[in-house]
């Protein structure tokens, strides 16, 4: 948890009886279908964002300043600020962020153009490939001002085009929407689909991999919807072998620094993702991976590409110069955008990518075993099929996420997910666990999830 | 100019044989034509974020704190921490930003359907009303993740459809841009073009708008390529005499925030903008308002969007929703962009607007005084036709925005951009005044401005 923030002037104090308000106005609202559910301490009254403290106080009584040296007074300068005490958002996506992510943020405002910005845009998608463990330099990373989703639309404009057959395999709510991309562009799709919370079989995914010429498979790595994983090397392995010039795209919005992805090893070709999840950084970057073989399919297209702010005919230029530290201009990057993926890339990078999933794997069996010990069942419930980055499992028959979310909150300093699949949203909930709240061994976010589990849901 | 630090910490101090290696290598280097040009000191060694400081310290000589009471401790950490100190980013987009903004950008990771989020945006929705005069209640505002660049998309995705006319007015880089993504999408654009510096006369418009069935005319208020101004007021006067049922899309990524706009009393059907320029934000917001004329020719298309990240079947739902206060999900925003926005639209709506505009008029006057005053002359010759906020000016024969640059840089600490028009790139130099650099009165950015072009430019 995040520590709480007890001084006179903070921000999350709340008189009893307006914390009962806020739950039974939860109870009350009229949630929509399909319409992800979740809960926050309303600010309507003082939506000025909270303060920065100069350093984080915890529960600690303030305790009288001593007289301090130039030298000490100019150390804590140089020392990270911290963001002011907030409840921990466990959710699958955005996440919270480290100190230096949140810092990077504030970075001065520069010159998109200029040296400094350039030569941090450059290293950045030099550290966007070993993110992606892709070692072929004909790899092609691409880094543009965004949601996760507008990844979908370079996929569908760069790498279709119209009346191309595209096989999705269908795990959850992303399915449905990547297709709803893909058909928008004019690609003629084909769903195979699983029941919730288990995943097309090889054997099915082969079968339908022989009935018809498709240009392309999509899967989604863990659907954020269901929490049910799929398995990229097997998938990637089985097109290669049956459909070999069928390209293979990654959806990995919730998957990409939470579970392993050896882009050129497994000869995936394109895995696109975003900013928020567990690359720690907040949203607005649509952050993809290309191969060189999807890049030159994206070469001999026939017709340009039917979007333009997504077409990498205009940002190719401009992520190739980057690289090569030269300035260049299509559209205007977020320079502190950049920055804060940089920050978070940076402290990746700065341990073993598989001391990191393995991280994420011991946090999941975590929150795992506290659902199965208050007797509940995940969507996948399959282990093979669960995702280590976030837990989807159902609450007791009759409850719903209003019932339980605003506890979790007012209880436990926590910000859990209802639920996203539009056939049984008001049945489940969801919780995140990837990036610092798994990562910075200071946090207790994965021993709170696991008491408030027990305490909210316990019988 | 920014406060420069001056401690021993300070990032930006460097040993004079180094500021000469840094000019020496602007002198030397290599700029592509068509390729903004501007400087900055390089960190590449020092790449990561510099530290916020607790409070700005300008040139003073710290002192020995005091023995400080509770009180007065909780006092300061509710002010708002200051920027480290920087060189000032005079460019006509992204620009320096205030206090609140940045500090906005470090607010804590929280759910984009949780009450205090969707509050936020709802507010942010309801402000940009307010900013662009749009009284009309069926006028509908988008904020959305992307670049300015995404708002073409979207006027040409969800507006237009394949074959569709567009009159594109031309006074620099940018219509040529947006003519381009017009086209991407099957319009068929006729350019009305003026020379370099000058714009189409009402008498040439009136006459193309008589040659042709257009669907959209579409105007730049101030492109960024040459500093001319549009009469967006006459125009749409214009169009609604002689072509009533045209579509008046104006592109206000450069003016929106520093130029008049009346949405709804000029009779607008479109005005693009984004977060960087004269609003003050950090780049990654796409923002527009549509008229409910041009909202009611989306709903009655023909055919879907071709986009799907851009189109507005997906995204008004949301920013209905959102403005109702409910939660809602298409793509991910970015909660931080959308907070920084809303702390900007509560600076700038804070004062009446007619001001704002009033001292971005002044402001401008005085760094266009200097330029005149070094004999000097900008693109748009014809003061009607200049943008207030920038100014784009031819330097003298045989001179390159890589010969002053630096100059502005490093015996100035002002970073100004090099030409952006293909034909004249090497040739003219741009300098932006919006935002807080206008409109603080601590703030000396545009009295710096005028001392640098006095002593950098003149004989």
């Amino acid at each position: 948890m995040v520590p709480r923030r007890r001084g006179k002037s903070g921000h999350w104090q709340m008189a009893p009886h307006h914390r009962l308000f806020l739950i039974a106005r939860h109870l009350e609202s009229d949630v929509p279908l399909n319409t992800p559910f979740s809960v926050g301490r309303d600010e309507a009254y003082q939506s000025q964002p909270a303060p920065i403290t100069s350093r984080s106080q915890g529960t600690q009584t303030i305790q009288e300043p001593e007289q301090k040296t130039n030298e000490e007074e100019e150390e804590e300068e140089n020392s990270l600020p911290k963001m002011a005490s907030h409840p921990a958002l466990m959710i699958p996506g955005p996440i919270e962020v480290g100190d230096e992510v949140s810092q990077a943020m504030t970075y001065h405002a520069e010159s998109h153009v200029g040296k400094p910005f350039v030569n941090i845009f450059g290293e950045t998608l030099e550290m966007v490939r070993k993110l992606f463990q892709a070692t072929d330099k004909a790899t092609q990373p691409f880094v543009i001002t965004g949601s996760g989703t507008l990844g979908w639309d370079q996929v569908a404009t760069n790498l279709l085009e119209a009346g191309d057959q595209v096989l999705v395999l269908h795990t959850g709510y992303f399915a449905d929407s990547f297709a709803d991309c893909l058909e928008t562009y004019g690609a003629k799709v084909t769903q195979l689909k699983a029941p919730i919370g288990e995943r097309p079989k090889p054997d099915e995914i082969e079968k339908a991999l022989g009935e018809n010429s498709y240009r392309m498979l999509t899967v989604t790595h863990t659907d954020t919807s269901t929490g049910v994983l799929s398995d990229i090397k097997a998938i990637t392995a089985l097109v290669r072998k049956v459909s070999p010039s069928t390209l293979v795209v990654v959806d990995g919005v919730c998957s990409v620094g939470c579970e392993e992805i050896q882009f050129t090893d497994w000869d995936i070709d394109c895995v696109l993702t975003a900013s928020q999840k567990a690359l720690g950084c907040p949203t607005g970057l649509s952050i993809l991976m290309v191969s060189d073989r999807a890049m030159q399919r994206f070469h001999s297209r026939k017709e340009k590409p039917a979007s333009y702010y997504a077409s990498w005919k205009n940002w190719l230029p401009i992520m190739q110069n980057y690289e090569a530290r030269k300035p260049s201009y299509f559209a205007t990057p977020s320079t502190q955008l950049v920055r804060a993926l940089h920050a978070s890339l940076t402290n990746i990078l700065g341990r073993p990518l598989q001391e990191r999933f393995a991280q994420h794997r011991d946090a999941s069996a975590k929150v795992k075993a506290a659902v199965k010990e208050v007797g509940l069942k995940q969507l996948a419930a399959d282990p093979n099929l669960q995702a280590n980055g976030m837990t989807a499992f159902y609450l007791p028959e009759g409850i719903t996420p209003p019932d339980v979310l605003p506890k979790f909150l007012e209880k436990h300093d926590l910000v859990l997910a209802g639920g996203l699949h539009k056939q049984i949203a008001t049945k489940y909930l969801r919780i995140g666990h990837m990036g610092v709240s798994v990562t910075d061994q200071k946090r207790s976010d994965i021993g709170n999830v696991v008491k408030a589990v027990k305490e909210v849901l316990g019988k």
